[in-house]
Protein backbone atom coordinates (compact mmCIF):
# COMPACT_ATOMS: atom_id res chain seq x y z
CA UNK A 1 0.00 0.00 0.00
CA UNK A 2 1.86 3.25 -0.88
CA UNK A 3 0.59 6.61 0.92
CA UNK A 4 -1.56 8.74 -1.08
CA UNK A 5 0.64 11.63 0.06
CA UNK A 6 3.21 10.02 -1.20
CA UNK A 7 5.62 12.63 -2.98
CA UNK A 8 6.45 9.72 -5.95
CA UNK A 9 3.06 8.76 -5.10
CA UNK A 10 1.98 8.16 -9.10
CA UNK A 11 5.39 6.84 -10.24
CA UNK A 12 4.79 3.93 -7.33
CA UNK A 13 1.60 2.91 -8.19
CA UNK A 14 3.19 2.89 -12.21
CA UNK A 15 6.02 0.87 -10.63
CA UNK A 16 3.32 -1.53 -8.95
CA UNK A 17 1.82 -1.77 -11.75
CA UNK A 18 5.01 -3.12 -13.96
CA UNK A 19 5.65 -5.75 -10.80
CA UNK A 20 2.13 -7.10 -10.87
CA UNK A 21 2.20 -7.78 -14.85
CA UNK A 22 5.97 -9.18 -14.09
CA UNK A 23 4.19 -11.81 -11.28
CA UNK A 24 1.35 -12.55 -13.18
CA UNK A 25 3.71 -13.81 -16.21
CA UNK A 26 3.14 -11.31 -19.21
CA UNK A 27 6.10 -8.81 -18.55
CA UNK A 28 9.48 -10.36 -19.17
CA UNK A 29 12.02 -9.00 -16.83
CA UNK A 30 13.38 -6.86 -19.65
CA UNK A 31 10.24 -5.45 -19.22
CA UNK A 32 10.92 -4.30 -15.78
CA UNK A 33 14.39 -2.96 -16.40
CA UNK A 34 12.72 -0.65 -20.07
CA UNK A 35 9.92 0.82 -17.32
CA UNK A 36 13.15 2.23 -15.15
CA UNK A 37 14.73 3.58 -18.42
CA UNK A 38 10.92 5.16 -18.65
CA UNK A 39 11.42 6.69 -15.27
CA UNK A 40 14.47 8.51 -15.23
CA UNK A 41 13.25 10.01 -18.83
CA UNK A 42 10.11 10.73 -17.59
CA UNK A 43 11.47 12.49 -14.40
CA UNK A 44 13.71 14.47 -16.70
CA UNK A 45 10.51 15.93 -18.34
CA UNK A 46 9.43 16.55 -15.10
CA UNK A 47 6.29 13.58 -15.25
CA UNK A 48 3.99 15.73 -17.40
CA UNK A 49 2.65 16.39 -21.00
CA UNK A 50 4.42 19.23 -22.37
CA UNK A 51 3.39 21.66 -25.07
CA UNK A 52 4.77 19.48 -28.15
CA UNK A 53 3.78 16.01 -26.58
CA UNK A 54 -0.30 17.45 -26.69
CA UNK A 55 1.19 18.74 -30.66
CA UNK A 56 1.97 15.02 -31.61
CA UNK A 57 -1.09 13.42 -29.92
CA UNK A 58 -3.01 16.43 -31.93
CA UNK A 59 -1.57 14.71 -34.99
CA UNK A 60 -1.56 10.77 -34.22
CA UNK A 61 -5.82 11.52 -33.47
CA UNK A 62 -6.01 12.72 -36.83
CA UNK A 63 -3.88 10.27 -38.69
CA UNK A 64 -5.28 7.51 -36.94
CA UNK A 65 -9.12 9.04 -38.25
CA UNK A 66 -8.05 9.00 -41.69
CA UNK A 67 -6.10 5.84 -41.30
CA UNK A 68 -7.58 3.09 -43.65
CA UNK A 69 -7.08 0.16 -41.87
CA UNK A 70 -5.41 1.48 -38.12
CA UNK A 71 -3.81 -1.45 -35.80
CA UNK A 72 -2.47 -0.80 -32.29
CA UNK A 73 0.32 -2.92 -31.26
CA UNK A 74 0.39 -3.72 -27.76
CA UNK A 75 3.19 -5.18 -25.76
CA UNK A 76 3.57 -6.49 -22.22
CA UNK A 77 4.54 -3.24 -20.35
CA UNK A 78 0.87 -1.61 -22.62
CA UNK A 79 -0.90 -4.12 -21.22
CA UNK A 80 0.38 -3.70 -17.71
CA UNK A 81 -0.74 0.16 -17.65
CA UNK A 82 -3.13 0.86 -19.89
CA UNK A 83 -5.02 -1.99 -20.57
CA UNK A 84 -8.73 -0.74 -20.66
CA UNK A 85 -7.46 2.59 -22.35
CA UNK A 86 -6.50 0.82 -25.26
CA UNK A 87 -9.51 -1.18 -25.66
CA UNK A 88 -11.66 2.29 -25.63
CA UNK A 89 -9.64 3.89 -28.20
CA UNK A 90 -9.61 0.56 -30.52
CA UNK A 91 -13.39 0.99 -30.18
CA UNK A 92 -13.61 4.83 -31.28
CA UNK A 93 -11.40 4.31 -34.23
CA UNK A 94 -12.79 1.06 -35.32
CA UNK A 95 -8.69 0.16 -35.18
CA UNK A 96 -7.87 -3.65 -34.61
CA UNK A 97 -5.37 -4.60 -31.66
CA UNK A 98 -2.32 -6.40 -32.08
CA UNK A 99 0.02 -8.27 -29.69
CA UNK A 100 3.26 -7.81 -30.59
CA UNK A 101 6.36 -8.69 -27.91
CA UNK A 102 9.96 -8.97 -27.71
CA UNK A 103 10.32 -11.55 -26.10
CA UNK A 104 7.19 -13.41 -27.37
CA UNK A 105 6.02 -16.90 -25.49
CA UNK A 106 2.78 -18.34 -26.43
CA UNK A 107 1.80 -18.05 -21.85
CA UNK A 108 2.51 -14.53 -22.08
CA UNK A 109 0.33 -14.02 -25.32
CA UNK A 110 -2.70 -16.03 -23.77
CA UNK A 111 -2.31 -13.88 -21.05
CA UNK A 112 -2.54 -10.64 -22.70
CA UNK A 113 -5.35 -11.52 -25.09
CA UNK A 114 -7.47 -12.69 -21.73
CA UNK A 115 -6.80 -8.99 -20.01
CA UNK A 116 -7.71 -7.34 -23.72
CA UNK A 117 -10.90 -9.63 -23.63
CA UNK A 118 -12.05 -8.46 -20.43
CA UNK A 119 -11.13 -5.10 -20.91
CA UNK A 120 -13.64 -5.23 -23.76
CA UNK A 121 -11.79 -6.39 -26.77
CA UNK A 122 -14.15 -8.11 -28.94
CA UNK A 123 -11.69 -9.22 -31.16
CA UNK A 124 -7.68 -9.46 -30.95
CA UNK A 125 -4.76 -9.85 -33.61
CA UNK A 126 -1.62 -11.25 -33.08
CA UNK A 127 -2.66 -14.03 -30.74
CA UNK A 128 -1.50 -18.07 -30.74
CA UNK A 129 -4.58 -19.18 -33.30
CA UNK A 130 -3.40 -16.24 -35.29
CA UNK A 131 -1.80 -16.48 -38.71
CA UNK A 132 1.12 -14.55 -38.53
CA UNK A 133 3.61 -13.95 -41.71
CA UNK A 134 6.78 -12.31 -42.45
CA UNK A 135 6.86 -8.53 -43.54
CA UNK A 136 9.23 -8.42 -46.74
CA UNK A 137 10.20 -11.93 -45.95
CA UNK A 138 12.66 -10.82 -42.92
CA UNK A 139 12.65 -13.94 -40.90
CA UNK A 140 13.25 -12.15 -38.01
CA UNK A 141 10.92 -12.14 -34.71
CA UNK A 142 10.74 -8.99 -34.97
CA UNK A 143 9.43 -8.75 -38.37
CA UNK A 144 6.09 -10.79 -37.28
CA UNK A 145 3.08 -9.27 -37.93
CA UNK A 146 -0.92 -10.57 -37.99
CA UNK A 147 -1.72 -10.81 -41.37
CA UNK A 148 -4.95 -9.26 -41.35
CA UNK A 149 -3.75 -6.35 -39.10
CA UNK A 150 -0.20 -5.30 -38.60
CA UNK A 151 1.25 -6.65 -42.02
CA UNK A 152 -2.17 -5.48 -44.31
CA UNK A 153 -1.90 -1.67 -42.11
CA UNK A 154 -1.17 1.58 -43.22
CA UNK A 155 -0.58 3.21 -39.66
CA UNK A 156 0.35 1.56 -36.82
CA UNK A 157 0.31 3.19 -33.40
CA UNK A 158 3.51 1.26 -32.03
CA UNK A 159 4.55 2.51 -28.45
CA UNK A 160 6.99 1.16 -26.21
CA UNK A 161 9.29 -0.24 -29.37
CA UNK A 162 12.29 -1.47 -30.23
CA UNK A 163 14.36 0.18 -32.61
CA UNK A 164 14.50 -2.91 -34.74
CA UNK A 165 10.54 -3.80 -35.63
CA UNK A 166 10.11 0.62 -35.53
CA UNK A 167 12.79 0.28 -38.88
CA UNK A 168 11.65 -3.10 -40.59
CA UNK A 169 7.77 -0.89 -40.44
CA UNK A 170 9.03 1.73 -41.68
CA UNK A 171 10.59 -0.05 -44.12
CA UNK A 172 8.21 -1.86 -45.34
CA UNK A 173 6.17 1.48 -46.07
CA UNK A 174 4.22 1.65 -43.67
CA UNK A 175 3.21 4.90 -41.43
CA UNK A 176 4.12 4.22 -37.69
CA UNK A 177 3.37 6.72 -34.48
CA UNK A 178 5.28 5.84 -31.42
CA UNK A 179 5.29 6.96 -27.38
CA UNK A 180 8.74 6.98 -26.08
CA UNK A 181 9.69 8.65 -23.41
CA UNK A 182 13.55 8.40 -24.68
CA UNK A 183 13.62 11.20 -27.65
CA UNK A 184 17.08 9.89 -28.50
CA UNK A 185 15.73 6.24 -29.15
CA UNK A 186 16.37 4.85 -32.46
CA UNK A 187 12.12 4.15 -32.63
CA UNK A 188 11.44 8.15 -31.62
CA UNK A 189 13.75 9.22 -34.69
CA UNK A 190 12.18 6.51 -37.34
CA UNK A 191 8.79 7.32 -36.43
CA UNK A 192 6.73 9.36 -38.24
CA UNK A 193 5.06 10.97 -35.33
CA UNK A 194 6.59 10.57 -31.83
CA UNK A 195 4.80 11.22 -28.69
CA UNK A 196 7.56 11.78 -26.68
CA UNK A 197 5.60 11.20 -23.09
CA UNK A 198 4.43 8.83 -20.82
CA UNK A 199 1.54 6.39 -21.99
CA UNK A 200 -0.74 6.65 -18.85
CA UNK A 201 -0.94 10.46 -19.68
CA UNK A 202 -0.65 9.78 -23.47
CA UNK A 203 -3.87 7.02 -23.99
CA UNK A 204 -6.63 9.00 -21.79
CA UNK A 205 -5.38 12.20 -23.71
CA UNK A 206 -5.46 10.28 -27.36
CA UNK A 207 -9.30 9.43 -26.37
CA UNK A 208 -9.95 12.61 -25.81
CA UNK A 209 -8.10 14.30 -29.45
CA UNK A 210 -10.13 11.39 -31.50
CA UNK A 211 -13.44 12.56 -29.82
CA UNK A 212 -13.07 16.11 -30.68
CA UNK A 213 -11.46 15.97 -34.20
CA UNK A 214 -13.91 12.78 -35.12
CA UNK A 215 -16.41 15.16 -36.18
CA UNK A 216 -14.76 18.19 -37.89
CA UNK A 217 -14.02 18.83 -41.29
CA UNK A 218 -11.89 15.97 -43.12
CA UNK A 219 -10.19 18.61 -45.55
CA UNK A 220 -9.05 20.53 -42.35
CA UNK A 221 -7.64 17.36 -40.56
CA UNK A 222 -5.80 17.47 -43.54
CA UNK A 223 -4.33 20.69 -43.62
CA UNK A 224 -3.47 20.87 -39.83
CA UNK A 225 -1.67 17.46 -40.47
CA UNK A 226 0.32 19.21 -43.28
CA UNK A 227 1.41 21.57 -40.45
CA UNK A 228 3.02 18.96 -38.25
CA UNK A 229 6.88 18.09 -38.77
CA UNK A 230 7.97 15.60 -36.25
CA UNK A 231 11.85 16.44 -36.86
CA UNK A 232 10.89 19.39 -35.38
CA UNK A 233 8.83 18.49 -32.53
CA UNK A 234 11.05 16.06 -31.72
CA UNK A 235 14.15 18.54 -31.47
CA UNK A 236 11.67 20.49 -29.25
CA UNK A 237 10.03 17.92 -26.93
CA UNK A 238 14.08 17.03 -26.15
CA UNK A 239 14.91 20.48 -25.51
CA UNK A 240 12.36 19.97 -22.72
CA UNK A 241 14.70 18.14 -20.91
CA UNK A 242 15.17 19.97 -17.59
CA UNK A 243 19.24 19.37 -16.40
CA UNK A 244 18.53 21.00 -12.62
CA UNK B 1 23.94 -15.67 -25.55
CA UNK B 2 24.87 -12.34 -26.09
CA UNK B 3 27.10 -11.92 -29.41
CA UNK B 4 30.21 -9.72 -28.88
CA UNK B 5 29.58 -7.59 -31.82
CA UNK B 6 25.95 -6.18 -30.75
CA UNK B 7 26.39 -2.55 -30.75
CA UNK B 8 24.95 -2.92 -27.19
CA UNK B 9 27.08 -5.92 -26.29
CA UNK B 10 28.36 -4.29 -22.80
CA UNK B 11 24.80 -2.88 -21.52
CA UNK B 12 23.07 -6.60 -22.70
CA UNK B 13 25.80 -7.76 -20.48
CA UNK B 14 25.06 -6.06 -17.43
CA UNK B 15 21.21 -6.35 -17.67
CA UNK B 16 22.38 -10.08 -18.28
CA UNK B 17 24.13 -9.95 -14.35
CA UNK B 18 21.12 -8.03 -12.99
CA UNK B 19 18.17 -10.48 -14.47
CA UNK B 20 20.71 -13.82 -13.06
CA UNK B 21 20.60 -11.78 -9.17
CA UNK B 22 16.31 -11.37 -10.13
CA UNK B 23 16.28 -15.23 -10.78
CA UNK B 24 18.52 -15.97 -7.93
CA UNK B 25 16.45 -14.16 -5.32
CA UNK B 26 18.85 -11.39 -3.87
CA UNK B 27 18.00 -8.89 -5.89
CA UNK B 28 14.23 -7.08 -5.07
CA UNK B 29 12.09 -6.49 -8.34
CA UNK B 30 12.72 -2.85 -7.93
CA UNK B 31 16.66 -3.41 -8.29
CA UNK B 32 15.27 -4.24 -11.82
CA UNK B 33 13.84 -0.99 -12.20
CA UNK B 34 16.08 0.86 -10.38
CA UNK B 35 18.74 -0.72 -13.04
CA UNK B 36 16.63 0.86 -16.40
CA UNK B 37 16.74 4.03 -14.39
CA UNK B 38 20.74 3.80 -13.98
CA UNK B 39 21.05 2.87 -17.85
CA UNK B 40 18.96 5.27 -19.06
CA UNK B 41 20.88 7.83 -17.65
CA UNK B 42 24.49 6.32 -18.60
CA UNK B 43 23.33 6.38 -22.24
CA UNK B 44 22.70 9.87 -21.36
CA UNK B 45 26.71 10.46 -20.26
CA UNK B 46 27.93 8.43 -23.18
CA UNK B 47 28.32 5.06 -20.96
CA UNK B 48 32.00 6.16 -20.26
CA UNK B 49 33.71 7.68 -17.20
CA UNK B 50 33.82 11.46 -17.52
CA UNK B 51 36.51 13.77 -16.39
CA UNK B 52 33.92 14.37 -13.24
CA UNK B 53 33.77 11.07 -12.58
CA UNK B 54 37.39 10.54 -12.36
CA UNK B 55 38.14 13.43 -10.05
CA UNK B 56 35.38 12.48 -7.67
CA UNK B 57 36.76 8.91 -7.84
CA UNK B 58 40.69 10.18 -6.74
CA UNK B 59 39.03 12.32 -3.85
CA UNK B 60 37.08 9.06 -2.98
CA UNK B 61 40.41 6.95 -3.06
CA UNK B 62 42.06 9.85 -0.85
CA UNK B 63 39.08 10.47 1.76
CA UNK B 64 38.78 6.28 2.10
CA UNK B 65 42.74 5.59 2.52
CA UNK B 66 42.57 8.67 5.04
CA UNK B 67 39.43 7.09 7.20
CA UNK B 68 39.56 5.94 10.55
CA UNK B 69 36.83 2.93 9.93
CA UNK B 70 35.88 3.01 6.04
CA UNK B 71 32.93 1.06 5.37
CA UNK B 72 31.56 -0.11 2.07
CA UNK B 73 27.41 -0.55 2.58
CA UNK B 74 26.31 -2.82 -0.59
CA UNK B 75 22.91 -4.40 -1.92
CA UNK B 76 21.31 -6.18 -4.57
CA UNK B 77 22.57 -4.29 -7.53
CA UNK B 78 26.10 -3.49 -6.13
CA UNK B 79 26.57 -7.92 -5.41
CA UNK B 80 24.92 -8.36 -8.69
CA UNK B 81 27.45 -6.09 -10.80
CA UNK B 82 30.67 -6.15 -8.87
CA UNK B 83 30.91 -8.33 -5.89
CA UNK B 84 34.36 -9.47 -6.80
CA UNK B 85 35.49 -6.02 -6.86
CA UNK B 86 34.24 -4.69 -3.59
CA UNK B 87 35.75 -7.32 -1.87
CA UNK B 88 39.20 -6.81 -3.57
CA UNK B 89 38.63 -2.69 -2.89
CA UNK B 90 38.12 -3.42 0.86
CA UNK B 91 41.43 -5.65 1.37
CA UNK B 92 43.47 -2.93 0.28
CA UNK B 93 41.93 -0.25 2.24
CA UNK B 94 41.23 -2.58 5.49
CA UNK B 95 37.40 -1.76 5.06
CA UNK B 96 34.41 -3.22 6.21
CA UNK B 97 31.68 -4.47 4.11
CA UNK B 98 28.58 -4.23 5.84
CA UNK B 99 25.17 -5.33 3.69
CA UNK B 100 22.06 -2.95 3.43
CA UNK B 101 19.27 -3.45 1.68
CA UNK B 102 16.09 -1.22 1.01
CA UNK B 103 13.93 -4.42 0.95
CA UNK B 104 15.43 -6.53 3.43
CA UNK B 105 14.62 -10.12 3.68
CA UNK B 106 16.48 -12.84 5.51
CA UNK B 107 16.95 -14.98 2.44
CA UNK B 108 18.46 -11.99 0.51
CA UNK B 109 21.13 -11.40 3.13
CA UNK B 110 22.10 -14.71 3.71
CA UNK B 111 22.70 -15.21 -0.24
CA UNK B 112 24.00 -11.94 -0.22
CA UNK B 113 26.63 -12.69 2.39
CA UNK B 114 27.30 -15.75 0.99
CA UNK B 115 28.17 -14.48 -2.64
CA UNK B 116 30.71 -11.79 -0.95
CA UNK B 117 32.67 -14.83 1.16
CA UNK B 118 32.67 -16.74 -2.00
CA UNK B 119 34.43 -13.91 -3.21
CA UNK B 120 37.22 -14.02 -0.89
CA UNK B 121 35.66 -11.33 1.60
CA UNK B 122 36.68 -12.64 5.59
CA UNK B 123 34.14 -10.62 7.42
CA UNK B 124 30.71 -9.34 6.21
CA UNK B 125 28.77 -6.70 8.25
CA UNK B 126 24.97 -6.25 8.52
CA UNK B 127 24.12 -9.79 8.23
CA UNK B 128 21.19 -11.68 10.12
CA UNK B 129 23.37 -12.86 12.89
CA UNK B 130 24.78 -9.48 13.43
CA UNK B 131 24.11 -6.91 15.78
CA UNK B 132 22.10 -3.79 13.67
CA UNK B 133 21.14 -0.39 15.79
CA UNK B 134 19.33 2.27 15.01
CA UNK B 135 20.81 5.63 13.70
CA UNK B 136 19.92 8.31 15.85
CA UNK B 137 16.97 6.07 17.47
CA UNK B 138 15.43 6.73 13.91
CA UNK B 139 13.22 3.96 14.11
CA UNK B 140 13.39 3.30 10.69
CA UNK B 141 14.47 0.37 7.96
CA UNK B 142 16.61 2.62 6.60
CA UNK B 143 17.75 3.77 9.45
CA UNK B 144 19.88 0.57 10.74
CA UNK B 145 23.15 0.16 11.21
CA UNK B 146 25.87 -2.33 12.35
CA UNK B 147 26.76 -1.31 15.53
CA UNK B 148 30.80 -2.45 14.14
CA UNK B 149 30.75 -1.22 10.85
CA UNK B 150 28.45 1.71 9.87
CA UNK B 151 27.15 2.88 13.14
CA UNK B 152 30.80 3.92 14.55
CA UNK B 153 32.15 4.42 10.88
CA UNK B 154 33.31 7.93 9.54
CA UNK B 155 32.98 7.38 5.92
CA UNK B 156 30.48 5.06 3.92
CA UNK B 157 30.69 4.34 0.67
CA UNK B 158 27.01 4.14 -0.44
CA UNK B 159 27.00 3.04 -4.24
CA UNK B 160 23.44 3.17 -5.82
CA UNK B 161 21.70 4.25 -2.88
CA UNK B 162 18.40 5.88 -2.01
CA UNK B 163 18.05 9.45 -0.84
CA UNK B 164 16.35 8.35 2.54
CA UNK B 165 19.06 6.73 3.79
CA UNK B 166 21.77 8.90 2.67
CA UNK B 167 19.98 11.84 4.26
CA UNK B 168 19.65 10.02 7.50
CA UNK B 169 23.63 9.00 7.34
CA UNK B 170 24.35 12.47 6.85
CA UNK B 171 22.71 14.39 9.48
CA UNK B 172 24.55 11.50 12.03
CA UNK B 173 27.16 13.53 10.78
CA UNK B 174 29.07 10.82 8.67
CA UNK B 175 30.49 11.62 5.33
CA UNK B 176 29.51 9.47 2.47
CA UNK B 177 30.71 8.74 -0.88
CA UNK B 178 28.04 7.72 -3.46
CA UNK B 179 28.22 6.63 -6.88
CA UNK B 180 25.49 7.54 -8.58
CA UNK B 181 24.33 7.68 -12.51
CA UNK B 182 21.76 9.96 -11.87
CA UNK B 183 22.88 13.58 -10.61
CA UNK B 184 19.66 15.15 -10.31
CA UNK B 185 18.81 12.32 -6.84
CA UNK B 186 18.83 13.58 -3.65
CA UNK B 187 21.23 10.91 -2.73
CA UNK B 188 24.06 12.54 -5.39
CA UNK B 189 23.12 16.26 -3.82
CA UNK B 190 23.47 15.08 -0.55
CA UNK B 191 26.90 13.16 -0.41
CA UNK B 192 29.93 14.82 0.14
CA UNK B 193 31.38 12.92 -2.78
CA UNK B 194 29.11 12.00 -5.87
CA UNK B 195 30.70 10.20 -8.38
CA UNK B 196 28.14 9.98 -11.50
CA UNK B 197 29.24 7.21 -13.40
CA UNK B 198 28.31 3.62 -13.73
CA UNK B 199 29.65 1.07 -10.85
CA UNK B 200 30.94 -1.26 -13.22
CA UNK B 201 33.56 1.43 -14.29
CA UNK B 202 34.07 3.31 -11.00
CA UNK B 203 35.41 0.12 -8.77
CA UNK B 204 38.29 -1.20 -10.90
CA UNK B 205 39.24 2.57 -11.55
CA UNK B 206 38.22 2.97 -7.41
CA UNK B 207 41.23 0.20 -7.15
CA UNK B 208 43.56 1.11 -9.18
CA UNK B 209 43.63 4.84 -7.50
CA UNK B 210 43.72 3.87 -4.13
CA UNK B 211 46.76 1.89 -5.10
CA UNK B 212 47.77 5.02 -6.62
CA UNK B 213 47.70 7.06 -3.48
CA UNK B 214 48.32 4.58 -0.74
CA UNK B 215 52.10 5.36 -1.38
CA UNK B 216 51.87 8.83 -0.92
CA UNK B 217 52.55 11.95 1.32
CA UNK B 218 49.56 12.31 3.48
CA UNK B 219 49.87 15.95 3.79
CA UNK B 220 49.97 16.23 -0.20
CA UNK B 221 46.93 13.81 -0.36
CA UNK B 222 44.90 15.71 2.49
CA UNK B 223 45.71 19.33 0.48
CA UNK B 224 44.07 17.64 -3.21
CA UNK B 225 41.16 16.77 -1.25
CA UNK B 226 40.76 20.52 0.31
CA UNK B 227 40.69 21.43 -3.18
CA UNK B 228 37.89 18.80 -4.33
CA UNK B 229 34.36 20.92 -4.40
CA UNK B 230 31.79 18.43 -4.58
CA UNK B 231 28.90 20.90 -5.49
CA UNK B 232 31.20 22.31 -8.31
CA UNK B 233 32.21 18.17 -9.83
CA UNK B 234 28.55 17.49 -9.64
CA UNK B 235 27.68 20.58 -11.50
CA UNK B 236 30.19 19.73 -14.12
CA UNK B 237 29.15 16.02 -14.36
CA UNK B 238 25.45 17.25 -15.19
CA UNK B 239 26.88 19.17 -17.80
CA UNK B 240 28.01 15.94 -19.18
CA UNK B 241 24.53 14.48 -20.45
CA UNK B 242 24.52 15.09 -23.94
CA UNK B 243 21.05 15.41 -25.60
CA UNK B 244 21.80 15.37 -29.60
Amino acid sequence: MIPKNHPRYKSLLLREKIRNAYESGFLADTGMIAHGRGEAFDYLIGEKTTKYSKIAIDASAISLILAKNPVLSVNGNTIALVPNEIVELSKLLDAKIEINLFYRTEKRVDLIEEILKKSGANEVYGTNSDKLEYIDNIESPRATASLNATYSSDLILVPLEDGDRAEILKESGKKIITIDLNPLSRTAKKADITIVDNIVRVIPLLIERVKFYKSKDKEDMIKELERFNNKENLKKSLSCIKLS
